[in-house]
């Protein structure tokens, strides 16, 4: 066994033990009331840092929650990674769908079920170990740095700020995440695409007050129905997004490339078989896999309006809200989409209907190339410790602040995640199978390695 | 002065305390933690009958909350009117939106906001009032029963059950309801014609768990985006109802009628200042009037789906929901309405969407004829209060029971309401004029006298 494997096997509960700690803490960053939990998160992670060997760790503050900063620099001539995480995690409603406390970890079946387990509690905190580890047995090979922050549950709205103004102290010569998925344990995948993220709140106000649905229902434009209306034209016949100039800087992929992505491994009985659908809805003329990976899409996330306690009230609403996500693809602009969403939603209201959208989150994609080193390094790790070559992917899901990273920073990111899509991440009942967390640990080290020698 | 105005004058206060009492109690009946509330009213409402000078007042028990029966039996050969009324109340929320607490009855200028201040505590009350005016100046000119139920806001589940187990007991000439609106103080009407109902809860479920929406969005029919376009396609362009055969049994208005109608006073500016909309919206080829007085309608009173909480939370829920309320036409029944919606809405479902439909509530609607006594004498008791010959009109809301009265008892419903549409009932704030509670009392005992009159 490797000295890895080996220190690996003989601290595992204790890192298990260490990750509960982590989790046990609600740091839903959404929600005010656990204001005081972000920090205590932060405290946490803080000391987990030093106690690992960093030279470094300290909260740095922000204009929102804090940002842990670390590093060990153990020359200036060597490559420097820098490690990035999150320590905030989504709201856990709705809660009698769960069937353990959210933030009570418990292991079923090889998996850690609590809110944060995967995303980004459990892979950030591989990272630290990871790092424990090269510490210890004297193989980190080059310097690390790390930043983990708070808010990227609500769209990381101080991180691109915090970049501007500490370039210097994070230069590095890569980013290193853990934040996404593979397509499955034995078929290992990193994912070099993310989506770009317009997330919008709409709010309609018909009468002044909520009416008695007998004695105006017929004569006054309802919000609840307008809203489905104007929802319903969102989106045509063909899943197609109606709205004016939405796709115009969309990138169409070759059809080479579609080709080579229709390599990757999909069983489309088992993907329905796992959310219990007779069958799958999407924008006609592509596969499910492009669907999520290359195509954007627009949401419902939320939407409210009138009575929804139990029982019948025959009420015509005053008000209707949505929470609408729409995914886009590297090269859509998710300002100019927020635009092009409000003046378009704004115009097919009718009169007596008045409209207000607000912006809530928002980021760009991102496309990593696959020759550099950081890829290949990747690529070599994770061929080691799973067994096979990964498969490049693209991801429906969105990290903003990759795209920020970029432009800001210079510097391009590698997305080591070791998620599942079965970990239901945002929802109830998240997961991350214990061996998924180990053999990350394990990868890791390796990533540092190659990408060491590669820079050489 | 006569008589009554004097009594009242003296006695206003005292009318206002006790129906403050009686409002105080929060007795909304879809709320099972109000159980007791319920009991307490009905409670209430016997004593009150009793001290006004019923010879019997008593709870009749139902499969659901008591009924109050009470009577006084003068002369057996004499008519007898029924009353009818209820001392339930819809729900309160929004709470946020009340500017004094729903269940504290405060007078504000001159009218009393309270939930129930109107709908139906205050004008059921005006009744009770009445009639212990006429025992107390010996005026009482005939029989006379009340039946106040407890289960109007959630459809009167029980009430047919109870007319037809006592049918012998409930015998009477005419029954009177005080739970309607007159036009303006200064433009008093009458309610001839009420409207059918269905009201029924939707339940949409896509994939078994919300699932992140970067993911999986774009390639899962979202169960929100769904609800809204299968909502939207409910209605056209002309706010027609697009459910097959749902007007097949709406009796078309004769063009001479309509001319009759459009008589009545109606300013639409004033309207729709009142709702501060900038205009109203409404089936093609009808006026506001007729669009709530003639035809049949459908709003969604509620909708949910998802995350509604604050800030980003990036889902694609598994489930979404909707209450819906379908006004009804006389000659429309509520039953196969019920069914001819659940049959489309469900096979407008798209694959991947499991739909159930629930019925919660539901009534036939009701039209009364204009040349019987009970009319007539409705009529000159309000020309005597309001100084002006009331309107004949025809109210969107609905009454289910007075149809079933008619089926089930034989006997016709005299509809002499008190009520405002400014009252806001269903809604926060609802309130009611001082001035109407008052008059209305003045006016129950006239109607008594003509009633008995025109019968001889």
């Amino acid at each position: 066994m490797s000295t890895n494997k080996t220190y690996i096997e003989q601290n595992k509960d204790r890192f298990l033990d260490e990750l509960f700690g982590l989790i046990r803490i609600p740091s839903i960053s959404a929600r005010p009331e656990h204001k005081d939990d972000m920090i205590k998160t932060a405290e946490y992670i803080k000391s987990a840092l030093l106690a690992a060997g960093a030279t470094i760790s300290e909260l740095k503050s922000t204009k929102g929650f804090p940002v842990v900063y670390a590093e060990k620099i153990i020359d200036p001539s060597k490559p420097t990674v820098l490690v990035y995480g999150h320590y905030d995690v989504q709201p856990v409603e709705p809660l009698d769908l769960w069937k353990s406390p959210p933030f009570e970890p418990e292991i079923r079946e090889g998996k850690i079920f609590a809110r944060g387990a995967d995303d980004d509690k459990g892979q950030m905190f591989m990272q630290v170990k990871a790092f424990e580890m090269m510490n210890r047995t004297a193989s980190l090979p080059c310097n690390i740095k790390f930043m983990i922050e708070g808010e990227e549950e609500i769209g990381s709205p101080s991180l691109k700020d915090f970049c501007i103004q500490n370039k210097e102290l994070l230069k590095a010569d890569i980013i290193l995440i853990s934040d996404t998925t593979m397509i499955a344990s034995d078929i290992p995948s990193i994912t070099v695409g993310l989506r770009g993220l317009s997330y919008l709140e709409v709010e309609l106000t018909g009468p002044n007050r909520d009416l008695h649905s007998g004695l105006y229902g017929g004569a006054v434009a309802n919000p609840a129905n307008i809203l489905a209306k104007m929802i319903a034209t969102l989106t045509n016949e063909n899943q197609h997004i109606t709205i004016p100039g939405f796709y115009d800087d969309v990138v169409e992929i070759s059809a080479e490339e579609r080709k080579e992505m229709a390599k990757a491994p999909f069983n489309l009985e088992n993907y329905k078989k796992a959310l219990d659908i007779e069958d799958v809805l999407g924008e006609k003329g592509y596969s499910v896999i492009e669907r999520t990976g290359i195509r954007p899409t627009l949401d419902v996330c939320g939407m409210w309006s009138g009575y929804t306690g139990e029982g019948a009230k025959t009420v015509l609403p005053s008000k209707a809200y949505a929470k609408i996500s729409m995914r886009l693809v590297p090269n859509q602009k998710s300002k100019k989409i927020d635009k092009l969403f409000e003046d378009h939603f704004k115009s097919i209201a009718p009169k007596g209907i008045r409209v207000k959208v607000t912006s809530l989150h928002g980021g760009e994609g991102y496309v990593s190339p696959i020759d550099t080193p950081g890829f290949l390094a990747a690529s070599k790790a994770v061929e080691e410790t799973f067994g096979k070559k990964p498969v490049p992917t693209r991801s429906g899901g969105s990290i903003p602040i990759v795209a920020d990273f970029e432009e800001v920073l210079g510097i391009k990111s590698i997305l080591l995640g070791f998620g599942l899509d079965s970990d239901a991440i945002h929802s109830p009942n998240e997961n991350y199978p214990v061996s998924h967390f180990l053999k990350g640990i394990e990868t890791i080290p390796l990533f540092f390695k190659y990408f060491c020698e590669l820079k050489k």
